[in-house]
């Protein structure tokens, strides 16, 4: 390929005002984001903005030299539900009712108010809102009730709008990227062929160094981007390739530079490589879980056909629970304490024995607020894992942070050391 | 207060290419912009940016209007960290080399490479260029080794630099708020006494309607902001007033029209109202989890102190695990099949009772994506809630999405339904 073609720009522009107040976080950002940059986009914002009109028009303006704009929410059936507006204003364009749209709608939301009960003249209002399009846009198929548009803008983006719920969003994804201005855009993209390397307990300067002494090394590192990422104890390092550029000497430079500390070459996930770990060990695994309470099960579970390896689990919080539930002698939590590598170690092997389990892992630790000692503060968590054949990993570090980050650096590491288990 | 002051803007640029990969979502524009919204600024936009220097130079450029502009990351110690430098010349001040800083720095970096082992050139390199401020500005002690910094721009808003990760960020936000420039401005910024309603089950177009039925009953809401989120299971209403005008005559008037479906009138979680009436009434809860794993449990123990009211659970994923440890009978799986009213009952049953707690709840379901059949296709949940007094709340409804809808729905259904019984 040539070194004169760039990657072309994408934004992505997410409204509701709710996700200025911190109520909730914006998932369909980044999910989109993603999307866009595997298609080969370089995206080079994500604007949240609330859902007064003026902050849409001035977001769309700024994104303005991008060659694809997706918008997210605002196409509700309340009066703050302002995108399809906004967006025609900004293409120029006037809205028009689309009466297949509307019938369309009316179906669905008939359909709905059978159900719910809920019905009348708001539902009226809402189909009529709903169904109402820019000039020449492109209508996508509702997926709840809000129909999507891609706009063509003249001297501008083609503007993707999609609702705000991510199911929606996401639902209407395919139908998007099929939409002919879409189409013809995604034709004159150039593939992507990034890297993604991820490692477990190394700092960031260390690859910052790394980075150093591969250029002095002599390696032309123009025209590749390296993002790292620290995501609590894992460190993940992007190189993406500029146009006529490979990312793949300087990945395997890092790779080898780490090796003790690498986890994956390929940007698999850790919870992929625990799942696939077990798989092929024939394992089955069970978690007894003090401090973490729950999340490490339900983190194995996340994964669809994960009834193959997960036996499942006790959430162990009170001592009175892991003596009955998982045979604790009440004697040894009375004598090391519940937090201890002792315990840790009976609530592993409780769990895999009374789950009838290959592999058992034990948690126990301080979350805090409150229940640290100087023998034992806030953030010391015992880790276990043992196997049915004898094998027996244990560590009993002192995470950083408040409770969540305590109990979520805790999971990390419960799936650290499972992924040992597995690959030893 | 006089109707002619509004309420000053604030914006919230967050960098960080990973933040645009997907691979991680972003939590600290949410963070920032419900604490600013809280000290009474209309938070206008949330950014997010990559690394790349000119990218973010243009969204200070954006956001420029705004009296206060608050940014996340980029203050690591490698090239892609460039924050610090792109608000100096946003400012237009020179960097320079802060000695105190950089000997402070200096000092957390020497404990941390004697607990970690990491040491040499990189750390150096890293110390001094973390130690770099702008000309005038004020810099900010570090929570991890970076320091954030309040920059005060001619003609235009007051920047604070924060550091990427949630943590530092945090702890660093009361001495921003302390910083001279910052507190100047938070003197002349209107207290927001805005109202937020929560509730459960109620469409979104029937708050449309009731609104305009309020507005068609002669209350006049020129002037009051309402927003509305509906986030799985739960609408979240929240009414904010602009100077002079207030919230309560329309948050009154939306409350007496869903009394049925109200959760909370004063914003309180569903989670903080659970564990209240937990503790008001002075029962301990213990979990029987299938489909959601874990999910329940761990978002029980979440709260600090929930020691005083989670006995604890199990996740019994399997057939077995159900007989095993919370004695469901093999012959009820077999007659009616693990997903079950009647499993759920048996799942709430014996997690109270091993684990001597006052209420059980019990949740099996078909989450997906396989699994489903006729009868009881993907997204079939049945829940029970069981007390020693004898009170039973069943329910088993279809819930809509995929797996992860699925078993994040369901756990929200079981934080309702306990609440349904700490309330009765």
């Amino acid at each position: 390929m040539s070194g004169s073609v760039s990657r072309p720009r994408a934004a992505v522009v997410v409204t509701g005002s709710e996700l200025l107040t911190g109520a909730i976080s914006d998932r369909n950002g980044p999910w989109v984001a993603q999307h866009l940059g595997e298609l080969g986009f370089e995206v080079s914002h994500v604007l949240v903005v609330g859902d007064r009109p003026a902050d849409l028009a001035d977001a769309l303006q700024f994104v303005r030299g991008a060659a694809l704009v997706v918008t997210s929410g605002g196409l509700g059936p309340t009066a703050d539900d302002l995108t399809a507006e906004v967006v025609a204003g900004f293409a120029g364009v006037p809205l028009e009712l689309d009466e297949p749209m509307r019938a369309h709608i009316a179906d669905i939301l008939a359909a709905w108010a059978r159900r719910t009960g809920f019905d009348g003249p708001a539902l009226e209002e809402a189909n009529r809102k709903q169904a109402m399009v820019p000039r020449g846009a492109t209508a996508l198929a509702p997926v709840g009730t809000a129909p999507g548009l891609v706009v063509t803008v003249p001297d501008g983006p083609v503007v993707v709008v999609l609702p705000g719920p991510p199911r929606e969003l996401q639902g209407m994804w395919p139908a998007a990227l099929a939409a002919e201005p879409v189409r013809a855009l995604l034709e004159s993209v150039p593939p992507a062929r990034s890297r993604s390397l991820r490692y477990f307990g190394l700092p960031e300067s260390e690859i910052a160094a790394t980075l150093r002494d591969i250029e002095a090394g002599g390696l032309d590192l123009s025209g590749i981007e390296v993002t790292t990422c620290l995501r609590r104890s894992e460190l993940e390092v992007d190189v993406r390739p500029g146009p006529g550029a490979s990312a793949d000497a300087l990945a395997d430079a890092l790779i080898a530079a780490h090796e003790r500390h690498l986890v994956s070459a390929d940007g698999t996930s850790t919870d992929e490589l625990v799942a696939t770990g077990l798989l092929d060990k024939g394992w089955t695994v069970a978690t007894g879980e003090s401090c973490t309470g729950g999340m490490l099960a339900s983190r194995l579970i996340d994964r669809a056909g994960s009834s193959a390896y997960v036996a499942g689990g006790v959430v162990a919080y009170s001592n009175a629970a892991k003596t009955a539930l998982l045979g604790v002698p009440a004697e040894m939590i009375a004598e090391h304490g519940a937090v201890s590598p002792e315990v840790a170690r009976a609530l592993a092997d409780g769990a895999r024995e009374r789950l009838g389990a290959d592999v058992g892992i034990g948690i126990t630790g301080v979350a805090g607020p409150g229940g640290g000692t100087e023998a034992k503060p806030v953030g010391y968590v015992c880790f276990c894992v043992t196997t049915a054949d004898g094998l027996v990993i244990a560590r009993d570090p002192r995470l950083p942070g408040g409770r969540s980050d305590v109990r979520e650096r805790s999971t990390d590491a419960a799936m650290h050391l499972l992924l040992r288990a597995v690959r030893g």
